[in-house]
C-alpha cells in the first residue's frame, strides 16, 4: 500500500482508546519518551487525542487531548489507533472503522481478539493496515512476537502457561497457608489483586481468551474463546491443594495449547482448567501475579518466558513495542505479519483430549478394595500409572494416578468408582500436567 | 525500495552458506518444511544452491545443490544469503557482497556481528536489504527479536545471562562433583560437550560476542566485542565452587550488560566473568547446555528467556524464523528494523564499573585480624556487607562479602589484603550478582 508510506519523517500521529492504568501509562511513556521514540521509529510519534467517558476524571493526562467522542477521534487525521478499552463493543466497531479506514491498530483486547480476530485481520489485510495486539496475552511477557515470527519457521507443538494473575495469586495463596478457595478470594480482593467482580478471572473467561490467541498463532488456525474448553478455580478446594502437596505437587490455572494427532489427521486442544503440577517444574515457582508460558516445537525444542502479566506499566512497555513497530512500518512501508489461518485445524472436543487425572479417594478399609477400584479403571481401558493406600483408624485412603486416557473415559471411571459402595467420599480429583507420576 | 518488492508469489531463491551442524538442519527444515514456509510466507522459499568446501563430505544434502564457489552463489539470482560459516573471513565479504546488491542476509555469526556490525547495517540500508541474526545469541530461544522491537518502546536496564553452554556445562559439573577445572573439561571434551579447542568457549570469547550483540540492542548503541571486558572460567577453582556453596551461593559464567549512571552521564558495563549468584536465582537452576537471560527494563519489569542455546536443530529454528522474517518482508515490501545506535552510549572501564566481591581467606586464628582487614576496606572506601569468621585448629577461615564498589577499588583492597601478615592464603575471590549478600 504505497499510499500508506510515509518516508518523510512527518510525524505519526496517534489516537488513544481508553485512559485507565495501562491508557494512563502509555500516555505517560509516549510524553516522556518522545525522544527515543522519534529515534526508534525515525519520525515523530504524535498523541493527538485520548478518548474517555468522563474527561474530568483523567487529571494526569494534558486535558487538551481528552474527547468522549471516540469515533470522531477515530476517523480524525490519525495514522495509528491505540485501543485499551477492553470488552466487545464499542471497541470492534472502532477498530473496524479504523482498519477500514488504512489506520494502523494496537489493541491490549483479549476479548475482542479471541472472538473477532479473523474480521478485524480481513479488514487490516484489506486496507493494508496493521494489527498487532501483544499487549493481549502476558502483558510484558514478549509472547506474540515470538510465536508469530521468532518460531514462524518451526512446527509449533504445545504452548502451556500460567496466563491468569488473579487465579495464581489466589492458587499460591491456598497452597501456602492451606486455607479455602472463598477465604483466599477475599484476601485477594482486599489486597487489590482481584476485581470486585472476579468472574472473568476465576471463572477462566480471561485465560480462555488467552489461549485462543495462544492456539491461534501458535498452531495457524482460527481458534476462538468458543472453542477453548475453561474450567474456572472456584471449585479447587483445600483437599484439591493438600492431596497435591501429599504427592508433591501444586495447583495451578494452566492455559494448554496442544497439537492432537490421530491417524493421519491433527486437531489442536486448547483448554483452560486447574491442574496438579510437580514442585519441581519451572511452573510450580511462578507466584503471585507472575505470568510464565512454556513453549515447545519440533527444532527449536523447549523454551520458557516469564514476567509481569498484567499492571500498567508492563502492558503499556507491550503496547509501546506494537506502537513502534506499526510506526516503523509507516515509515518504511511494507506491513507486520497477517492472519496465518492456512492449517485450518480443527479444535478437539475435550471429551476426546487425551489427558490424565489424580484421584483421591476415602474407601473402606478391608482386603479387595483395590481390587474393586482397579477393575473399574480396566473396564474404562484407563491405564493406572501410580497408587497409594494408606490405612487410617476407621477407613483407607486411596489415592491413584493414571496414564493418559481421553478425558470422557476418565470422567466415566470417576462417576463408576465414586458410585462403588466402598467408596466414602471422592476427596479430590485433577488433571495433572508437567511429567511425572 | 520498490524494485525488490515481491507482490506476486514469485518464488524467494536462497542461497545456503556453509553445511555444518546449522546447515544441514536449514537444509532439512526448508525441504520437510516446503508446503508451510509457502503458506506462511505468501510465496515458495526455494534453496538454490549450498556452499561448502568439501562437497563429497555432505551425503545428507542433495548434491546437485553443492558448490564450492561461493562468491558466484551469493552473486548469482538469490534474494536471500543464509550464512552459517562462522568466523570473519570469508562470511564478512561474501555478505557485505550480498547486501551491497539488495539481497537480504540471516546470520548465524556472532563473531562477525560482534565486530562488523555497523559496517553490515549500513550496507544494508543502503541496499534497502534485511539483516536478522536472532541465531547468533542463545540458539532457538527468541531473544534478539523481543530486544530490537517487542521492547522498542521501552527502556531496557539490564541484560544478564548464562549465553555459553559449553562453560555453563564445565560449572554445573564442578559444583555437582566438587572435581577441579581441567578434570570436568576433560569430562566435557569426552562427552562431546566442549570442542577439541574449547578456547572460545572457556576463555568467555563467545560469551564476550554475544554480550556485545545483546549490550547493542538493548542500549541503542555501538558495542563491539573489543567493548566487553572478558574473563574465562579457566582460573576457577574448586575452592571458588566450595566457598560458593557455603554462602548458599553457585557459580555461572554471565554475561552483563548494563546501563550505568554517573551524575548527568550514562554508560554501559559490558562483561563476561564467572560470579556467584543465589542458589535461589532463577538462573541458578540452569544446567547442561541450556540458556537463560534475564532482561530488566523500566515500564516492564523483570523477564527471562529461557530454552536451548546451541545445536543443530535449535539454533535452526531461530535461522528459519528470520528467513520468514526476510521473505515475508520481500512478499510485503519494506524493511525489518535498522541499525539503531542512535544512543551512542560509551562502554564503560571495567575499573570503574560498580560490582560486588566475595573474598575467602585463610587467616590467623587471633584477636584483631578482622579489625585490621577491616580497616584496608575502610581505606579504599569499600563497605562491607556480611563477614564469617570461624576458627578452626590452627588458623581461621574470614568470608567477606562486599557492597558495591568500583571494581578498581575491590581490587587493590584484595591485593593489599592479600599482603597483611596475619593472612595466610587469598583461597577465593569473586564477582558476586544476582541480590542477597
Amino acid at each position: 500500500m504505497p499510499g500508506q508510506k510515509n518516508p518523510d519523517g512527518k510525524p505519526i500521529r496517534v489516537a488513544l482508546l481508553g485512559c485507565g492504568t495501562v491508557g494512563t501509562e502509555v500516555a505517560r511513556l509516549l510524553t516522556e519518551q518522545a525522544a527515543d521514540l522519534t529515534a526508534r521509529v525515525g519520525a515523530p510519534v504524535e498523541l493527538v487525542g485520548i478518548a474517555v467517558r468522563k474527561p474530568n476524571k483523567h487529571r494526569e493526562v494534558p486535558s487538551e487531548l481528552l474527547t468522549t467522542d471516540a469515533e470522531a477521534l477515530v476517523a480524525s487525521d490519525v495514522d495509528v489507533v491505540v485501543e485499551v478499552i477492553g470488552g466487545i463493543e464499542p471497541a470492534r466497531s472502532l477498530l473496524l472503522g479504523a482498519l477500514n479506514a488504512g489506520k494502523s491498530v494496537v489493541t491490549a483486547n483479549k476479548a475482542l481478539l479471541a472472538e473477532h480476530s479473523g474480521e478485524l485481520f480481513a479488514a487490516a489485510d484489506a486496507s493494508g493496515a496493521d494489527l498487532y495486539f501483544e499487549a493481549a496475552v502476558a502483558g510484558a511477557i514478549p509472547l506474540l512476537r515470538p510465536l508469530r515470527e521468532s518460531l514462524a519457521g518451526d512446527r509449533i507443538t504445545r504452548v502451556m502457561g500460567i496466563v491468569n494473575g488473579t487465579t495464581n495469586f489466589i492458587l499460591s495463596g491456598m497452597d501456602a497457608t492451606g486455607a479455602g478457595y472463598n477465604e483466599t478470594l477475599e484476601e485477594a480482593s482486599r489486597l487489590g489483586y482481584a476485581e470486585a467482580d472476579p468472574t472473568a478471572d476465576v471463572d477462566g473467561f480471561d485465560a480462555a481468551s488467552k489461549a485462543a490467541i495462544l492456539a491461534s498463532l501458535a498452531f495457524h488456525s482460527r481458534v476462538t474463546a468458543a472453542d477453548v474448553h475453561r474450567e474456572g478455580i472456584s471449585a479447587v478446594s483445600a483437599a484439591d491443594i493438600a492431596a497435591a502437596k501429599g504427592l508433591g505437587r501444586t495447583v495451578k490455572l494452566l492455559a494448554i495449547c496442544e497439537r492432537v494427532s490421530h491417524g493421519d489427521e491433527e486437531s489442536v486442544s486448547v483448554r483452560v482448567h486447574p491442574a496438579m503440577i510437580p514442585r519441581s517444574h519451572p511452573l510450580a515457582s511462578v507466584g503471585g501475579a507472575f505470568n510464565a508460558v512454556f513453549v515447545e516445537a519440533d527444532a527449536a525444542g523447549e523454551m520458557m518466558f516469564y514476567g509481569q502479566g498484567a499492571g500498567g506499566a508492563p502492558t503499556a512497555s507491550a503496547v509501546l513495542g506494537d506502537l513502534v513497530a506499526v510506526a516503523r512500518n509507516r515509515v518504511a512501508g511494507g506491513h507486520g505479519p497477517r492472519e496465518s489461518a492456512y492449517a485450518a485445524l480443527p479444535a478437539r472436543p475435550m471429551g476426546q483430549t487425551p489427558t490424565r487425572y489424580h484421584i483421591s479417594l476415602d474407601v473402606e478399609d478391608k482386603p479387595g478394595v483395590l481390587a474393586q477400584v482397579a477393575a473399574v479403571f480396566a473396564e474404562h481401558g484407563v491405564s493406572i500409572a501410580a497408587v497409594r493406600q494408606e490405612g487410617r483408624v476407621a477407613d483407607a485412603s486411596l489415592v491413584i494416578v493414571t496414564h493418559a486416557a481421553t478425558d470422557a473415559a476418565l470422567r466415566s471411571t470417576v462417576d463408576k468408582v465414586g458410585g462403588l459402595p466402598i467408596v466414602r467420599d471422592v476427596v479430590s480429583v485433577m488433571r495433572v500436567e508437567g511429567g511425572e507420576s
